[in-house]
């Protein structure tokens, strides 16, 4: 949009919120925080007056292979400098004081990330340095605050690790995997008419060997029998190898 | 449970399940797990055959003061071992293959976490080594599995990232802030009445300075004015400055 982030040719094209690193100390950790923003498919950073200067060799280090969202890293002397093209600032915030700002949890931010994008804006967040956190002069740049929910009892969260939460919040705001599935690779889950033949299979071998000889107990016996083989969803494959289990066990010498 | 965790009575006493580290290779990587857990208030740490051996030095510098995480924390030769009293065991896993198991997102191994926490039964969840993670005999050990939705062109998730985001779910679980409310530290958000005492107030200078004089126009300025002063969520705070403001621009030499 501007000409400043011409780098961000050289990583996907999407419409995804910009990362900017107020005042970061630490190389490695502006690394790690690239490592988790490829995790989540945040793809632009930006750093305003990194301590230590830019670049820094230690960052790739911790970047595992994130290498294009540093090189195509920019930098800004401050934070109105660095939030000069966007549309909407957020800031993060563990604990705001004093100011009337609204305040979205991580998810709320990645639900109103994902509404601007696709509204053609763009959106940045800020991210303070390690120690002190973003001071009040960053925080009045920011159109709302966020503060995820976590432990009030420990705090200290590392810089990168709050960036791994705002970017996987980011990425399952657009995501649809159910939160249960089963996998069943190279095999499907068994039709009610299998595990049934199986049962069957089970029940004959088991009158055959005398094990359902009470009469009065038979029918409770056979129904707990049921009632474990379906409690899980057993596949076609496993039933083949139970079916085999049983006609070995009940094979007389 | 089994008197191998007598050390966590150092720490809250919670449900809450247990991070199982398998061969976890770097103790730097075990402190910042640690710090992780803290976030999201898990409590119990077992390490299964750490590389570097245990207790390391190195783990406590990086734990940023979750130092009774570290000091709780048990050590088991092999996996069986280490998940020998739980219930119920999860296991994370980027890419399953070759396996029939329930499969859970972060979300979906939360939920599962606090249900089985909450029947009195305890939980673990495995996180494999570094560079190799799990492989096929430490997932034989679990019940389901656990896939993140994080972006699958970039895999490669830090151990310490893969805890928060476990520790953050849990947390969220069993967390009701709102997504999104207004930060109002001491003041209030104003009432229609003082919004409208001060729109009053307003247009009275207005008139008064002659900037509403074109009659057809004066309905829709007013109108415009109106909505931008109750956009946002203004504070009684804000209105009392906004009054002082319009009096003194007002004011006549």
């Amino acid at each position: 949009m501007t000409g400043r982030d011409d780098g961000a040719m050289l990583v996907p094209v999407e419409p995804s919120p910009v990362v900017i690193l107020v005042r970061p100390q630490l190389a490695e950790n502006i690394g790690a925080v690239a490592r988790a923003m490829a995790n989540g498919g945040l793809y632009h950073l930006r750093l305003v007056a990194p301590r230590d200067g830019w670049p820094q060799e230690r960052a790739w280090r911790t970047a595992s292979g994130a290498d294009r969202l540093l090189e195509a890293a920019t930098v800004y002397p401050d934070v109105a400098d660095a939030v000069a093209d966007l549309h909407r600032v957020l800031a993060t915030c563990p604990r705001p004081r004093h100011v009337v700002t609204p305040l979205l949890t991580a998810r709320g931010a990645a639900a109103e990330l994902r509404a601007i994008g696709e509204r053609g804006l763009r959106a940045g967040v800020l991210f303070g340095p390690e120690r002190a956190g973003l001071d009040r002069n960053d925080l009045a740049h920011a159109d709302a605050l966020v503060r995820y929910p976590l432990n009030p009892a420990f705090l200290s969260l590392n810089l990168a690790q709050a960036v791994m939460i705002l970017a996987y919040e980011w990425w399952l705001a657009a995501e649809e995997t159910a939160p249960r599935a089963l996998m069943t690779h190279e095999t499907r889950v068994a039709t009610k008419a299998e595990l049934e033949n199986f049962l069957s299979h089970l029940v004959r071998e088991l009158d055959a060997s005398g094990f359902l000889r009470n009469p009065q107990k038979r029918p409770g016996m056979i129904r707990n029998l049921r009632h474990f083989f379906q409690r899980g969803e057993v596949t076609e494959q496993e039933l083949r190898t139970l079916h085999g289990v049983v006609t070995e066990l009940a094979k007389k010498p």
